[in-house]
């Protein structure tokens, strides 16, 4: 059933140990539904940009089947940009440049035509804007799903706790689960978030693959060993974005099925680091989809008999 | 079959941010050995310690089954002794005091009782002490698995490429396998150095798993998140022992059967962190060994229904 991505939509430029681009389309909310676009065809956007954007990035986006019309274009104005330098590790940058623009004063409008979404993936975004996108819904969706960052753990960690409780599944990275939870050890700290008000917990490793924590449960799903890693810009969007796509799909919410959703999430974002931006997103086949989930499959597969 | 583990026999003093210990008995070979002893009964020592080894430690290892009738005991000399201190992330440590001792000139004889050894685990040793083992033994074992560390690669590399070309599998870390074959790519890392010698490449990430390369194929053993990581030492040298002390077990050398190798070894590995030395991994049940066992395959279980 359809899904409604909320999120930023963005310019990027990117500096990597293997090269550098101009600005280019990034942003949370582009990339989880150019990723969630791959599993469902109904994805909606709700996002904000200024007039400087590009025709023919809106194309590209309307070209996998999103619906832009919870794109707002500011006249006047000028899209949120960022600016980064990826270290040698890839798992550390420094930003060069942050400008809000557009986003400084982000007001969520939700198109008549996207209440009744099923599913509803909150990029990165202030807490307040994520808990308003969620009050503007008539009707709950089936599964929220919502990504913060340690950000907004440092400044806003009040509001960010209030949203919490009202979703579904929390994606964050390792580090930010450390800080939110106050423990080191993610076993631990996971046990503690899931009661903030989350049942799902994604835990995020970058290059060392991502666990699922449900109840007492835990999954762990690996990163592919690949042999480039170009740039990993919106690897962890890209992951969300599969998931919950792959969810609304299958339209079915078990622990069982949220173990498939972030494989195929990290499949989806195995590709993503491959190239510069979404350029390795943009044009995949099912054939490519289906051969490097297989090889997740391949990766882990082992069969012991005990005794 | 019988196993030959041959490294050090050493005292430790540990410092990690959950406490300290005093003098307590160390080294390669006593984590090997005593991990492999969970799988195979007949495991042989071939070490060098000093008159101050405690006979206690000695009894201990023989109650595990190993057979310690190659332990050199040096009269007037002192064992091999490391002291280390641990960062809050468990991952770097600090080097307080290496006393090589008796290790600086060991000669590792071979009891005549030991010729026929079907499976070798030659832990991190002097690259030229490690190829004299093998000279040493009339008939090639079935299976040579070797461990080594960074340092010979700085100090002694041409030896080291000498005796990889002897070995079935090299146990090394992500860092070591970057600097042997002068790639960041683990994937390419793994390519290249598949062709110094070994057949099969163990890639260790500490509390990110281990990778298993063979040939074109990968596999990937997650690491356990486990509650409570109190001391990291040993846990490389565990997770060798409990995977060749598997492999001498059940004696096949497939691809499949390294596989569910590194599993068991994993699972020890997880129980050894859980606390100080070797105290978690000297009293372990059947029924402890088996439930950890069945957590790694619940763990990454997943099915996926491609189309």
């Amino acid at each position: 059933m359809s899904l409604l991505a909320v999120g930023t939509v963005a310019f990027d430029a990117l500096e990597t140990p293997f090269g550098k681009t101009d600005k280019i389309i990034g942003g949370s909310a582009t990339y989880i539904s150019l990723s969630a676009s791959y599993f469902t065809k109904k994805v909606n956007l709700v996002a904000v940009v200024g007039d400087d954007f590009r025709k023919e990035d809106i194309n590209m986006m309307e070209k996998h089947g999103i619906n832009t019309k919870g794109l707002q274009i500011k006249q006047g104005q000028k899209s949120f940009f960022w600016a980064g330098r990826y270290h040698n590790d890839m798992n550390t940058r420094d930003t060069l440049v942050t400008e809000l623009n557009v986003l400084a004063d982000f007001d969520p409008i939700i198109p008549e035509e996207y209440q009744n979404c099923e599913y509803l993936m909150l990029g990165n975004l202030t807490p307040s804007v994520q808990k308003t996108v969620i009050e503007r819904l008539r009707n709950r969706p089936k599964l929220i799903m919502m990504d913060t960052m340690n950000f907004w753990m440092n400044v806003a960690l009040p509001e960010l706790l209030d949203v919490l409780k009202m979703v579904d599944v929390l994606s964050i990275n390792d580090e930010e689960a450390r800080q939110l939870s106050g423990e080191y050890s993610i076993r631990k700290a996971a046990k503690k978030i899931l009661t903030l008000g989350p049942r799902f917990l994604i835990i995020k490793k970058g290059e060392h693959g991502a666990y699922l924590f449900h109840q007492n449960s835990v999954f762990f799903a690996p990163a592919l060993p690949l042999e480039e890693v170009c740039d990993p810009t919106g690897a962890r969007d890209t992951l969300a974005g599969g998931c919950i796509g792959s969810l609304a799909r299958t339209r079915v919410l078990s622990f069982e099925n949220m173990k498939r959703g972030i494989i195929y999430g990290s499949a989806m974002a195995s590709f993503c680091v491959e190239k510069f931006g979404t350029e390795r997103i943009v044009h995949l086949s099912k054939d490519e989809l289906e051969s490097r989930v297989q090889e997740f499959v391949d990766l882990v597969q082992f069969e012991i008999a005990m005794g």
